[in-house]
């Protein structure tokens, strides 16, 4: 056998982070880094489509977002599959009385995998139940679902993180400071929990009093016996950092403004900072950035997010050869 | 020769049930079953694709349908179409004054067929008649127009039909009992009239006083002389029934909310109905449903809407191949 | 070698029709009708496919526009490649204050071309120059922008006037009636840049006075010493010419309906005005029309705004060979 992670629990469909262990993290990682080398030719590229070009996705996006629609299209596109979508329900049978229990049944009826993100706390769990007991249980990837959940953005974190300290030791010991709105921002929960899995990881919070994190992450992360330490203190923090996770004011989900009560302007890196920062620091944001991250950053070498926002790309493709089964034509292609 | 029913008349284009006879719907049957076969292996599916896969279809969707909308896109990829799509006439050129002639005469310079779904009654015959006066008279496939005709929804409802009763001789001399809105359900209207080319059939229409047939259709049946019967006791039409065909209120087209004010309790079929049916009975419904169809009623074995909804893209899978003349490919493949 | 057009400076990005020389027009309108020939066969389409087959497009049209989408869907499906589309910022990341420059590079991450339409001028040439200090330097493809720039639109109209003069000396020496709004219609700017390459070529403005052409065009002309003459007499000017541009008033455009006042009923082509066109003339329209442009000309053989329009999906398609560097297995296929 050339490959002994192909032995790894295959998932069912992708719902949340907290399902991920370390030896699907390091298997997927692995096949991540050897579906980016297809891309470096025509022949490659055309091998990728072929292995899923018999397919069709859904793209149900109710809750707006054009970065991780287009990344899940895109990948969709690479695999060769074709695609639809629903990024509107006002378009939709739901008009006409229907449940959203049969609108994703009829969905389901058409395609061979759907891409969900909605508003709606715990929709992809419930689909995914529903449909596993019909005679199309279909995959279903949670794409983000409302202030929850949101596991490929952390897959994809994670494989940055991997690929940025692969000649310094991997992620294992790292120091990783997530900075900005904690309280609310789902990424930080999501790769917060997979960074549980990398032994010796110390997280370091950095944000201003109102956005710390919440009781749920501080409870997990004690009795995973990670050392974490929250501060306001930006810039001790950044300076002793391996990685910084930098998010912005996730102010769609004020209930009354409250956001523009916190004064955000300690918690912006720029271009000044940099000097301090160690030479193999990893700087990382979810994007979309405002000001918490100033552009003129973009083009020191540690500057990761852009290659981030491509790894996302192909962190799902990667994603749905391993949910459909392919995969093994990647890590051994027929002779 | 193989096949005789490769010598059935061509249709042009499709824009209502009325155009069909029996040698077409027996063709079409035998047909969709044959591509369904195609479903089953990487290797089938890729030779669908293969048969169009040059070929590029506009769905023009101004009435808002997700399900016969993506039933159709799923049938263009199968087949390998390329698509593209009109939801919203806002951001096309009819905002700058363009008739709706030269906006589909427009389309038709970009593509090689065009499925209309549109509320304007006639408006498909209209521009099937105006492109059939270009030098680019590509086939127009009417999708469901306005309070009239819906000719796809019907063959997937005689499909379905057939394929019920092929082990206990097929449509003809069987009971369908059509149940609720009869007056504006176009899918009552064009299923009827296919009804009409099996001898022996009876339908039974069971419906509140309010939304009984119209004149049209109890003419239509007479001139063809199908036994049909109008009754306002759901429960011993039900019971009689070798198919009940339920159908939701058709509130969309009320003038001024009038379906509130008929009583719809006794046209709702519910589990506890389920034991007074035949056992053959083939319960159907073109979806969406609301509350006249109980989903507890989804996991008996009679229950045949959702494969319904599924044959619908086979449907139109095979009526694609057929408008673009390519079936003899999948009837008589070459060797 | 085959082809010394071949040797033409190949553009980085589409940005404004000023960046056309001859020689490249030449070889475009030259390659444009080699492609034309693929359509023929379901052969020769699968091999344009087989061009740009492992490539994605993104199709950033955030000015309404059906006719010019289409057109770039469907080059982009021809030569194989799959698109994706923004329409509408509203379901975009700029909703949550991202910059579009951020927007546009994150698009970049996904895609390896990017087609532009905005109603922000000079938005193509900024975010050509943007990317280009990146890692990914994807093409642009000014599709019209705001009132200023529509260089595709000059190409398909140079096309058909190439075309149509194929037979009769070319372009060069003939006398082109550009009539209507003149003030504002992009096109005519566009299409006057590109007619001063073809010298002895002379420019009839037919227009109410309040829609003449402005200065700076009047400018351009004069210092490239193309005749021109500016007339409100309509008939005499279409009389003595060799092809006729006819368009709509671009009331889109107007401030606060100053359209209304204006009386165009005189810059009206109608059927009676056929008779005193000369027998080899081109009628030419951008489309979409009002009553500019009467229907009932439509079958006269002069009438060539309908090619024009499938000449703009083929410009589109050779264009887009041009960009990502494929024209030459068109032009010199392998053996």
């Amino acid at each position: 056998m050339r490959n002994k992670h192909l032995n790894i629990v295959r998932p069912k469909h992708i719902l949340s982070a907290s399902q991920f262990d370390r030896p699907f993290l390091d298997y997927f990682n692995q096949l991540t880094t050897t579906i980016r080398r297809f891309d470096k030719t025509k022949e490659g590229l055309m091998y990728l489509q072929s292995l899923l070009c018999h397919k069709r996705a859904m793209l149900y996006f109710t809750q707006p977002s054009t970065r991780t629609f287009l990344s899940f299209q895109s990948a969709s596109q690479i695999v060769g599959m074709k695609t639809s979508e629903i990024r509107d329900t006002s378009t939709s049978s739901e008009r006409k009385g229907e449940t959203i229990d049969d609108s994703l049944r009829t969905f389901s009826s058409y395609v061979d995998i759907i891409i969900m993100r909605s508003p709606v706390r715990g929709l992809c769990d419930h689909i995914a139940s529903i449909l596993d007991q019909t005679d199309r249980p279909v995959p279903i990837i949670n794409a983000g679902s409302g202030p929850d959940e949101h596991p490929t953005q952390a897959l994809l974190d994670i494989y940055t993180l991997d690929r940025s300290f692969k000649n310094i030791g991997g992620i294992e010991g790292k120091t990783i400071c997530m900075v900005g709105d904690l309280k609310r921002g789902r990424t930080v929960r999501s790769l917060s929990r997979l960074l549980t899995l990398y032994p010796g990881t110390k997280i370091l919070f950095a944000s201003p009093e109102a956005f710390k994190i919440e009781d749920d992450l501080r409870t997990m992360l004690r009795t995973k016996k990670v050392e974490f330490i929250e501060t306001t203190e930006f810039k001790d923090a950044i300076a002793s950092a391996d990685a910084i996770y930098m998010t912005r004011i996730q102010d769609e989900y004020d209930v009354s403004g409250e956001s523009k009560a916190v004064d955000y302007s300690n918690f912006c890196l720029k271009e000044s900072h940099l000097k301090i920062l160690k030479d193999h620091c990893v700087i990382m944001h979810p994007l979309p950035r405002r000001d918490e991250l100033d552009s003129k950053i973009d083009n020191d070498p540690r500057a990761k997010y852009w290659r981030q926002e491509r790894n996302g790309m192909w962190t799902r493709v990667a994603l749905m050869t391993v949910l459909m089964d392919v995969d093994r034509n990647i890590m051994l292609p027929e002779l």
